[in-house]
């Protein structure tokens, strides 16, 4: 707390001028630092104070106590409020009233508890009907404040309220809380009182500072509420001290019809169009917009009702989006005719809109293209990225609603977020469907493909979260009749229950019956654009993981240089092939007998014994083998040419052999069948190439320790495919890449052997083609020698995933069950096999790259593990000074957004 | 071959005379070295010539051709020891004859191959026939050179020309070569011939010249052969050129009864008595003495024999002693009275002799204390510190043979060498018998825990190999009668055949029938000594991994410094506790869900809530964890009162959960019934803590972050262990140890709770106790980050089992499949798993030795591996500055050994 002291705890905005500014987030919170800078650029903003970021963090380590700095402090900004607002706490005839609302340096929408018209009591009250002759409006914002207060600051559920409200309305046969007469409200609001204190068991307190008080310290509990930590976690939210505290004098927007409240946006926070874009309610507050309780009207329709509001708030919106340089999400609030703004930040937008506000506003010059650059998260173009709706696919819709979020979204119904987890948890795709959602539903929300909502605008939670989440959303389905008991939804006469198939199309709001096809995306119009705008700021190469000329296509779509992982895996499953690598399984451990016994010997009469004996194997290991070239050779041959003109790295068989033997019964008696041998000899099969830990078992270059002609199958494959395709004309600039080396003397006997067979290929051919060969560092150990292992490799390509493994003794397939725990306790800040560990195996990385390099200056040097397509990763890997990351095709975009931000920064 | 040019490639010694010393070994080769050392000492050696090692690379990679500064060398050497000889090649007046042996750097017994009587032809054999008038001594030097040749340097075999031999001995009816009469003997040479022209297809070469050639060749070619390149491997013989070729003037132990031969000790090799020690034949040749052929009588008797050479003898063995500073092996032979010697080196001696030489010579003041401790190898102890047999124990003696290399096996007879190394993989004990063994016997010999052989003397080939490798021998049992095809051997009426249980008694020379209970050795006598003597040179602490009080007092007898590794996992399987541990286990998955949900709250009441619904759960999981407590607690105390006084290092639980389930159905059933669950509840545990690389997965410190409850379980036991003990007097230093650890906030975390228990018990039991809390380093991202971790670590001890499974990607239990392999290949020297890999893994330990004591310098580091007992590994622990090395309680002597060695170095 020492060294707390002398802090300055509390903010004072109003009367045109403010003490803080839009620098001073970290200290403010967004909310308001930016209401301190429009106050001091002369912005109708409504006086307060703020109460700093880091007065959360002591209050929460006092265990709710406040200091007496904090206290006086507090006390005298109310002062100076009350000063400014010619009002006071508590009377009738002038009383302040004032919003509470929380705001951190970082934006956390629905997370936050707001509290708006305290300052109520029963006297005031009486007060404001005495001054306003507006009985309506005084009991409306009385119980209204109630409900809040006793919700989000006393723990006293909504619901209780709400039961009230719905008597009421029942009693008096009205439909809209506004249709209820002023004893009517009146009554509602004893109820309410009633209500508050028989779940409270204290009555509701009539003294504005204790009210002030209360609400000050819910908004510094709800910090560390449960939900509120799994957003950050979610959001990956670190190193923040707490949340500001804003108390702001309260404006009206449910004074009468001159009166109302909206939302606004600079530009459509959907698309990026540049228009004047949000939603509004007449004679109504603030909350009633954002909690979808009534669905608003487009902002369009206020130059209609109030035309001057609308000017002045256009250029006001004009006039701060200019002074942020960003596009700008106001909120406003009209009270008898006099526009009051009552926050400002910069909008949250869909990745399609970041991208295309970015090129916007370059080409209007209000930003240079570095800062474009900058200004779009890597990761929200993975949503660009994922499959839109085939334009030719029938679409069976069955009712529309707002396109909240765009995006689309194919999934089985759902109604229940935790059900949602799980779901996606099994495997499925899910589409959380609800009423209106809420802060309780992140995690399900985060599970889902797509959300739908019956009620609720285009700025409800629902609607707000999802475009924060990349995710597509249809809100205010009116038609939708859901029933969470019976988990099923009705529309007109259709019925959709639980696990039934919908699609969503979230840039248009329609819900549609079934599964849409869909097709995949494209780089092209603003898009296209923003990503050929990164290039030129990038020191990295970026290339692709592809193993198919398929994905090799689609990858240099996407702007892929090359491809730095084809694995060759894959090639050994398909069709009739799994059955020569069978074969040559069961021949295996013979023939590898066959080798040892030669190799003990130099008398070429005992070898041809020796391989007389062993015959039968020979003919089946080797016969394999011959099966298998010519399938390999044609796999290479359609990526070489899809790659043409640029590098392509193969790496050589990798994983264990008993991963091609059939591990059930039914399948081991079918290769039995097959292959003519007994089911016995299978199963014996499977049991002797049994692994404790396969991770680290016999595969990789181990394997051809063992079984050499394996590799030199592959190598001539290779080289012979690569010789074909140049001979079309085309460019070929094949790299043979050696997994799992942990010696340079394992990596030299292995690549001697490539490279004996490449010859042989070259004096067959007559004919020869520059290639490379290099080895993937994934062991610790290659990286610790890596001075010694780069003098055999022209290049080395850092295996992430198998490095992180054995670096930090993961196992992939089974670390789930606890590194959850692992990142929830902050042990790890992320998934490590998400994001690259930069403090663990990034050493390892760096010194491999510098030994490595010390070797062999011209080293080439590159990624190919997962972390190749993640933003933080990439950042690493251009410190470290790599050439090139690889990563799966649909990230190649964001690998080069990532790539060139990291060399801005 | 360029470098070579200009090197002397063959060194002359003759006259009193030599042109190398006995420092030379490196290029003459032990044997050559020697004799130039024993020339130039005036010894009576025969004269002759050394090829450098290095021609024997020379010649192997130019496959085989000689290079002409070969030939030259030759020519010019052979000129001049026919000079020396006065005599000449292929001259019947003055016949030159040569004996032609290999010798490496490093001795190889019977690896390599021998030729005598070189130069002997059709017509050599007249003219020594009329020069000494000795029919028979020439004819049989003939048809042994013509046997000797083409067996060894034609690929002729032996037996052909045995069965000759064996025909002629028929016909004539008598027993003994040495009864053949001349004309009989002439009679044998032509056939020998005629054998040789059959399977060599060309005639015998009568040109002394080609047949030298063809033997140096044939020497050479020996390097490479099969047999050869396993015993290196055996013998870990690394970094050699090839063996030196020594071509030497013969002299004739077989000219008559005034001729002999024999090997001799200046020291009894089995114990290390001083005294005369040796055996040698009257009227033979070298090769009958080492072959087994003849059963050779004792030196002693040569004084009684020939007195006057037995003087001269005995005076050249003290003086060569003397000279060497070492005991000497040598082989001399009487030609018609006068003793020549041909050949000396340093005794290969037994465990015991070594130690016991090594102890004396300090007293006789022949070598300093620092060269004793430098003398002996420090695996070699290893066999001092295997059982006896058990003074007490009854012996059914079913024959005696001699004491042909100490030590007491017990196993199953083996007839055949690859059949003990079969046997050996499926982990029995065997002992091989043979009539006698060759070089091909090698890897059975190898497996076999002890060698009984029917023919052959102190000096056979069986009793060499066997005293080399440490292994028990009893050879020359004449009484046995061997069949090899029915796999049977009798003693007299007894028939035991393959599979039954002998014991051999390799100090006394007995065969015993059946299984002979052993004792545990003892560190005393010469033994004691000499360990003693070497504890003040090391600066390396040497402690135990112990986990019971039996082995750590075993331990503390043979010096054991504190305990280094007390694992606490076999704690859990012994009697009752492992019911306790599962119903752990089957509480484990709600209990964590528990402790997840009362984290997401602060709400009391909700906590209550919760515990309320996993109240069966908690009583079911904290309940096994109360009874495992005692037990611990009374573990820890017998630890803790063996080890009094000193440090004891205790590893908290490290294995995963489910090595405590019974994984076949059986079990399964048995554990259901016992803790009233289904078979089903049981399978779905298993199944769902089953992992597919359980070595990466949930265990050491990781179950603590899931399950803090149970290391506060161990460490309660710890402390309350401690303190008690400590009531009673005794010095308690608790050292506890958290293994697995990747990251320091890990640590800290799983510390914390650890720390606050440890308080808790302080609390209770209003006494303290000093202790300190450590970590295993075994990650390697721990070795890594190890400036972070140290700050949270009082020491760091390295378990290098698991750093070098994660450092090098191999799996030990899987790794057997293909790590022989590459220890073969020369991918990795020697297995990383018995022998530190210092420089991939050895680069963890010296990079997180050195960040952990920049952190901190007081940090105490040590290894707990089991590489902390192997001699190589110990020394670079010593050079990374560790302060001690912990190892089994059988190897504290070696490490003793090991630690003042690497010191001294």
């Amino acid at each position: 707390m020492a060294k707390a002291k002398g802090k300055k705890r509390v903010y004072f905005f109003g009367n045109g001028k403010a003490e803080g500014s839009a620098k001073m987030k970290e200290i403010l919170g967004g909310k308001g630092a930016n209401l301190a800078e429009m106050m001091n650029l002369g912005i109708p903003v409504p006086a307060g104070f703020t109460i700093a970021t880091f007065v959360c963090d002591e209050y929460n380590k006092a265990k709710g106590k406040w200091s007496k700095d904090l206290t006086a402090e507090v006390d005298k900004n109310l002062a100076k409020l009350e000063r400014a607002m010619d009002a006071k706490f508590g009377d009738p005839e002038k009383p302040l009233l004032v919003s509470v609302r929380s705001g951190a340096a970082v934006s956390m929408p629905g997370m936050m508890d707001t509290v708006l018209n305290l300052g109520l009591s029963d006297k005031v009250v009486e007060g404001i009907i005495a001054k306003t002759g507006n009985a309506r409006f005084a009991y409306d914002i009385y119980r209204r404040f109630i409900d809040m207060f006793g919700d989000v600051v006393m723990g006293c559920h909504h619901e209780h309220f709400e039961a009230v409200l719905d008597a009421a309305k029942k009693k008096a046969k009205v439909e809209n809380d506004n249709d209820l007469s002023d004893s009517q409200l009146k009554d509602v609001v004893e109820k309410y009182k009633a209500v508050y204190k028989k779940h409270v068991k204290k009555p509701f307190p009539q003294d504005g500072k204790v009210q002030l008080a209360h609400a000050v310290n819910a908004v510094f509990g709800s910090w560390n509420a449960a939900r509120a930590i799994k957003y950050r976690q979610l959001n990956d939210i670190k190193g923040l001290l707490g949340t500001a505290v804003n108390v702001q004098a309260m404006v009206f927007g449910n004074m009468g019809d001159d009166c109302g409240t909206g939302v606004c946006f600079t530009r459509n926070p959907s698309t990026g169009k540049k228009e004047f874009y949000g939603e509004f309610l007449m004679n109504a507050q603030g909350e009633d917009v954002v909690a979808g309780i009534r669905t608003p009207v487009p902002l369009k329709q206020l130059s209609k009702v109030m035309p001057k509001a609308y000017k002045e708030l256009t250029g006001l919106m004009t006039r701060l989006e200019k002074h942020y340089k960003d596009m700008q999400d106001m909120e406003f609030t009209i009270q008898e005719k006099v526009l009051y703004v009552l926050q400002t930040r910069n909008g949250k937008r869909t990745a399609e809109a970041a991208v295309k506000t970015a090129v916007d506003m370059v080409n209007e010059k209000l930003i240079t293209a570095k800062e474009a650059v900058m200004r779009v998260e890597p990761n929200m173009l993975d949503m660009l990225l994922h499959p839109s709706f085939d334009p030719k696919a029938k679409r069976n819709v069955i009712a529309e609603g707002l396109p909240a979020s765009p995006g689309a979204a194919v999934g089985q119904v759902v109604f229940n977020a935790d059900v949602a987890e799980k779901w996606r948890d099994d495997g499925k795709n899910v589409i959380l469907v609800r009423i209106e959602t809420s802060p309780e539903d992140i995690g399900g929300m985060d599970a889902a493909k797509g959300i739908l909502t019956a009620k609720g605008g285009m700025t409800s939670h629902a609607a707000v979260v999802a475009r924060g989440m990349g995710k597509c959303c249809v809100a205010g389905v009116s038609e939708l009749n859901i029933n969470y008991k019976t988990n099923k939804m009705t529309i007109g006469k259709l019925t959709i229950k639980q696990g039934d198939w919908i699609s969503l199309d979230g840039s248009a709001g329609q819900v549609i019956l079934g599964r849409v096809a869909t097709v995949e995306p494209k780089l092209s119009g603003a898009f296209g654009k923003f990503i050929a705008m990164t290039d030129k700021f990038r020191k990295l190469g970026i290339r692709t993981n592809a193993d198919t000329p398929e994905d090799s296509k689609r990858a240099r779509k996407f702007g892929a240089e090359g491809i730095g992982l084809c694995r060759t895996e894959h090639m050994f499953f398909e069709g009739d092939r799994i059955w020569a690598v069978r074969e040559l399984i069961l021949a295996a451990d013979d023939y590898s007998t066959m080798l040892d016994e030669t190799k003990a010997t130099e008398d070429k009469k005992e070898i041809a014994t020796i391989r007389k004996n062993y015959a039968t194997a020979i003919k089946q290991f080797e016969g394999a083998l011959k099966k298998l070239l010519p399938y390999q050779r044609s796999d290479f041959e359609g990526i070489f040419k899809a790659m043409a003109g640029l590098p392509v790295t193969v790496r050589l068989l990798d994983p264990p052999l008993h991963e091609f033997l059939p591990q059930d019964k039914k399948a081991q008696a079918e290769m039995a069948k097959r292959l003519k041998v007994t089911p016995k000899q299978v199963a014996g099969e499977v049991e002797k190439l049994h692994e404790f830990n396969p991770m680290l078992g016999h595969r990789g270059c181990r394997l051809a320790v063992t079984y050499p002609a394996i590799y030199r199958m592959q190598a001539r494959a290779i080289i012979e495919a690569a010789l074909k395709v140049k001979k079309s004309g085309k460019t070929v600039l094949p790299e043979i890449m050696i997994p799992l080396i942990g010696s340079v003397k394992e990596l030299k006997i292995v690549k001697d052997d490539v490279l004996d067979e490449i010859n042989k290929v070259f004096k067959e051919k007559k004919t020869k083609i520059a290639y490379m060969i290099g080895t993937m560092i994934e062991v610790p150990r290659a990286a610790l020698t890596a001075d010694e292992v780069a003098t055999e490799a022209e290049f080395f390509s850092f295996g992430t995933n198998d490095l992180t493994q054995m670096t930090m003794g993961f196992s992939r397939d089974d670390a789930g069950k606890f590194l959850g725990e692992y990142v929830a306790q902050g042990i790890y800040e992320n998934d490590p096999f998400q994001v690259l560990d930069t403090t663990g195996v990034g050493k390892l990385v760096e010194t491999g790259t510098m030994l490595g390099r010390i070797t062999n200056p011209k080293l080439k040097v590159g990624i190919c593990g997962e972390h190749g397509g993640e933003p933080k990763s990439i950042d690493f890997c251009h410190k470290v000074g790599m050439n090139y990351v690889s990563c799966s095709p649909f990230r190649v975009p964001i690998a080069r957004l990532a790539a060139a931000q990291a060399a801005l920064k």
